[in-house]
């Protein structure tokens, strides 16, 4: 019994959400900006991707900022704080950041001066996947160390992302992540899905990713 | 309001479950079975450390059994099937195995043949920490590249846990994880929390924890 009311209300919460997710759409649309929603396990590099992120685009005329969301703390927007960028911060006691959520932060924020947001999503690999925020794009991290039979495992969060960061490839050497076989199993289950081998620690391929910042905007 | 409500939503549940996670734990104790909780994010390694858990527990004369529980796959019960173990997988599309859930998978289970089961929980940091499921033991599992300060970010989980496994000892040399600084603030959340420094690698720490599993029987 319990199973299907769980699921009833997930659908619930979705279909409320999925109203104020095309009014976000909406309202980004006709501010000219772009959203991407950043979601991933904890600790998986989230915010370490946008300080790298960050870093290249000071050189660049996109003008960004993140939304922010965490359980608790706002450790995350405070390691953001250098770039002198908007930041918007979400406590949740929640799995995911919903779209009404998301409306609350964008009230914070002058679209007029924005080219660009970054959702830092809560870090989660089940609830965020299917609750739509009205982003463009939906952009998946996975650790190498997380091992590589996860999209199998957590199909919809994969099926739902339009790109996908394998991230902290530096690591690969010292796990039994088969990088191939990660990208197979996420094509398999989404082939259509974009991806990058990307390690915020050497900073390899962050350029990749960041030149597909541009295809959003 | 959406984020209201969502709180709203999750204590309707917790009520609900903890009716039958007592349930649970009157059956168990009748019984004289032990049980575990096993939680961590996705890729942590919880799986990796049930099969050195296994191969130790070979030699002893523990009777264990595992409840799996994931969104989708039984590949983590299929890779402890060598073991020759009891095993009940749960599919299941919600963030957390609620104490119906486990009910249920007891069902399967000839409980005069066990004396300790393992939850192998769903790979989340949020859901299933406030939900009961009738165990003696919560136990979580930080895997060293996810990060020290997490548990200041996922509080709840390191609340309501009694064990604390950092894992993946082994790669700490190729990160920026502080050990010391994870254990204080996991120390700082909940003071009485027993810490193991495991590496399901290198099989460093497993005896202590194997150690520590026989003081729940």
């Amino acid at each position: 019994m319990s199973e299907i009311k769980t699921v009833r209300i997930m659908e619930k919460i979705s279909g409320a959400n999925d109203v104020i997710a095309a009014e976000n759409q909406e309202r980004l649309q006709q501010a000219d900006v772009g959203m991407l929603n950043l979601m991933s396990s904890p600790g998986a590099g989230k915010t370490t991707l946008l300080e790298r992120t960050f870093e290249q685009l000071a050189g660049k005329s996109i003008r960004a900022a993140v939304i922010e969301g965490d359980v608790e703390t706002s450790h995350d927007a405070e390691r953001l704080q250098r770039f002198g960028i908007p930041l918007v911060q979400i406590n949740a006691p929640t799995c995911y950041l919903s779209a009404p959520m998301i409306s609350r932060a964008l009230d914070q924020l002058d679209l007029a001066q924005l080219d660009l947001i970054f959702i830092e999503n809560i870090g989660n690999l089940i609830c965020p996947a299917g609750a739509k925020t009205g982003e463009d794009a939906k952009v998946m991290l996975l650790s190498a160390t997380e091992g590589h039979e996860k999209p199998l495992k957590y199909p919809r969060m994969f099926v739902e992302c339009q790109a996908l960061i394998i991230n902290k490839i530096d690591l690969i050497p010292y796990t039994n992540f088969d990088l191939q076989q990660a990208e197979a199993n996420a094509r398999k289950i989404n082939p259509a899905l974009k991806i990058f081998r990307v390690s915020s620690t050497t900073g390899e391929g962050i350029e990749d990713w960041v030149e597909y910042l541009t295809t959003v905007l």
